[in-house]
C-alpha cells in the first residue's frame, strides 16, 4: 500500500479534499488581504512571539482555526498538528507519531503577509508514520498551487507537473554548487553570539556565494542566493526545479511537511543541513521531520555518467564541505 | 509641463505604447519558457559575460532585438540604451543625455530565467533630461505588470494602484529599520578580496539583519531580508510598499529606470546607496541614475509627528549608519 493503512484510492479523496481545502484558507487569506487594500479593515497588527521578529497575526490564528474545524469534521479520528495551537502550547516536544496526522501552517511568511509581499502562503501536509505522503502549498496573491500525493506525482496549479522541465530533466551541474540557485533564509535567531546559529548560517552562506578558489577553498560560486522569507515557498520552488539546493536550520514540522511531501513526490532529495565529520563517504540519511535541519536538492535527470540520485548525493556532499554545522535542537525529535 | 518637452497627452500616447510593448515583450519571454517546458526547445544554454554568474542567453537578445524595433519604427527620432548591445560595446560610458531615451533590460533577472524561477522580467523606462518619467516592469510568469507614468499614478496590472496599502499609507515605522523588511542581492562581484565589495556588502547586511544592541550598537533587527536576485523587481516591490528598504551597489541604469520611475511616481524615496561621512544630517541628495548605488525607501505617509517624507529621511540615515561604503563607478556618470 502506498502509505501505511490507506489505500491509493483513500489518499486519492484524502488529497482532493486537501487540495480543496488549501484553496478556500487562501482565499480567506486574500480576503484579508483585499479588506486590507480597500481600507475596510484595520490596519495590520502583530503580536510578537519569541522576539521581535517572531510574529504571529489575527489572520494566522483565523485560518488555522478554519482548517482545524474542516478536518476534524470530515476526518474526526485524524489527529492535527498546527503551527498556532501548537504555539500557545508550553512544550517543544516533537508530537508526531505513527498515527495519520495533518501537519499544517496556516500562514507562512507571516512577516511577508504583513508587509503584502507576495511569498506568503498555506501549507498542509498530511503525514502517515511520520513520513509526509500528500502537500497542499498555496500562495494566493500570485495564484501558485503546488500540491502532490503518494504515487500522483507533483504538480503546479493542477496542470504543470513539477519539475518544469522534465523532456528530460536535467542532472545537477558537474561543477555544483556552481551553476546552482542557493536558497536560504536569515531566520529569526539574530543573536550576535560569536559562532551562534547567525554567525555560522553567514559564513556558510559567504562559502556558497564567493569565487573558486575563495574562503580557503570553500568559495562555491553558485549562480544566485535567493531568500524568499517563506521557508515553504522555498521547498516549493526547490520541487519545482527552480532552485537547486535548499539548506535551512531553526523552521518547523509545519513549515517543511506538505513541501516534503511535494518534493520527494517530484524526484527531489531531502536530507540534514547538518554536515557528519565524514561528510565526503557518510551515507546520506533520510530527513527527520523534526529535525528543524534541513537540505533540499532539486529533482535531477541521469547525465551521461551518473544517475540523478547520484549527482544530488554529489551535490549534498559540496554543501557539506561549505556549511557548518547549526545548533537546533528540540525533545522528543 | 510634466518632463521637459512633453505634454501629458504626449506623455500619455507614450505610456499606452510602453505598457503594449511590454506585455508584447513579456509574452515573448513566455513562449520560450513554453517551450522549455513542452521539450520543444533545446535545453537552455546561456554565455558567461564578466564571469561565470554574469550571464546573457539568446532569448535576452532576441527580445532586445524586438523592443529595440518596436521603438525605432514608432519613436524613431528617441534615443535607445540596452542591456544587450550596451554589454556588445567597448566602453563603460554612462551614456544619457538630455534626449528622450528609452532605457530597457530586456530580461532582467536572467539567472532566475534560466533556472524558471518566476522572479524574472521585462524593464521599460523613458527618461528625459536623466529622469526616468515612464516605467513599466512585466513578469509574466506570475502575470504581474507594474507602470507608472509622470502624472499618472503607479499601477499593479492597471487597476490596483500602489502603493497597496493607502487608506491610509503608512508612515515608515518610529523604529526604522526595525519592522522593516530589506531588501538586497549578493551581486555578482563575488570576489573574497578583504573589504572588497563583496565583505562590505554582507557587513551592511549582517548589521542590518543583527539584534538592536547587537554589532557594537549597529544591529538593526530588520523583520526580514530579502534576496529574489531581480534589482528590478526589488525596485517594484518597494514601490509596491511590500519591501520597506531597498539597498544595492553594481546593477546598472537599465535595472533601475523603469523601477525609479514607478518608485517615485507611487511616492517612494530614491538616494545614493553610499553614506556620506556625516550622515546624520548631510542633505538626501537626488538618485544618480548612472550612479550603479542605489537605496531607496517606500512609499510612507505622515504620523502624528513626522511627515512621511521625513520619515522616509530619518530611515536612509538609519540605513546610511549601518552600511558600509560600496566600491562601484563608471566613466561618464
Amino acid at each position: 500500500m502506498p502509505a501505511g493503512k490507506f489505500t491509493q484510492d483513500e489518499l486519492d479523496q484524502i488529497y482532493a479534499f486537501a487540495v480543496d481545502l488549501g484553496r478556500k484558507a487562501g482565499d480567506l487569506l486574500m480576503e484579508r488581504v483585499e479588506q486590507r487594500i480597500d481600507g475596510s479593515d484595520a490596519p495590520q497588527t502583530f503580536e510578537e512571539k519569541e522576539n521581535a521578529v517572531d510574529i504571529v497575526t489575527q489572520t494566522d490564528e483565523d485560518v488555522e482555526v478554519f482548517i482545524r474545524d474542516a478536518i476534524h469534521t470530515k476526518y474526526p479520528t485524524h489527529k492535527f498538528l498546527g503551527e498556532e495551537s501548537y504555539a500557545k502550547g508550553e512544550s517543544r516536544e516533537y508530537l508526531l507519531d505513527a498515527q495519520p496526522t495533518w501537519c499544517i501552517d496556516p500562514l507562512d511568511g507571516t512577516v511577508n503577509y504583513t508587509h503584502l509581499f507576495p511569498m506568503y502562503c498555506v501549507s498542509i501536509g498530511f503525514v502517515v508514520d511520520n513520513l509526509p505522503v500528500i502537500g497542499v502549498i498555496y500562495a494566493p496573491f500570485q495564484n501558485q498551487l503546488f500540491s502532490a500525493c503518494n504515487g500522483r506525482g507533483a504538480w503546479l496549479n493542477e496542470k504543470r507537473r513539477l519539475p518544469l522541465i522534465r523532456n528530460p530533466i536535467p542532472p545537477m551541474p558537474a561543477n555544483a554548487p556552481s551553476q546552482c540557485i542557493f536558497s536560504c533564509e536569515w531566520g529569526k535567531d539574530r543573536r550576535d553570539i560569536p559562532d551562534g546559529n547567525m554567525h555560522r548560517k553567514i559564513e556558510s552562506f559567504v562559502n556558497m556565494a564567493a569565487e573558486i578558489g575563495g574562503r580557503e577553498g570553500k568559495g562555491g560560486m553558485v549562480h544566485g542566493i535567493r531568500s524568499l522569507g517563506s521557508a515553504t515557498l522555498d521547498l516549493a520552488y526547490t520541487a519545482m526545479g527552480s532552485f537547486d539546493i535548499w539548506w535551512e536550520g531553526g523552521c518547523w514540522e509545519w513549515d517543511v511537511a506538505a513541501g516534503i511531501a511535494i518534493l520527494l513526490e517530484a524526484g527531489g532529495l531531502i536530507t540534514s543541513a547538518n554536515p557528519p565529520d565524514d561528510f565526503d563517504t557518510a551515507s546520506i540519511p533520510d530527513v527527520k521531520l523534526g529535525s528543524r535541519l534541513y537540505l533540499a536538492i532539486r529533482p535531477a535527470g541521469p547525465s551521461a555518467t551518473e544517475s540523478g540520485r547520484e549527482s544530488q548525493e554529489r551535490t549534498v556532499r559540496e554543501v557539506w564541505r561549505r556549511v557548518r554545522q547549526l545548533s537546533y535542537s528540540r525533545p522528543g525529535a
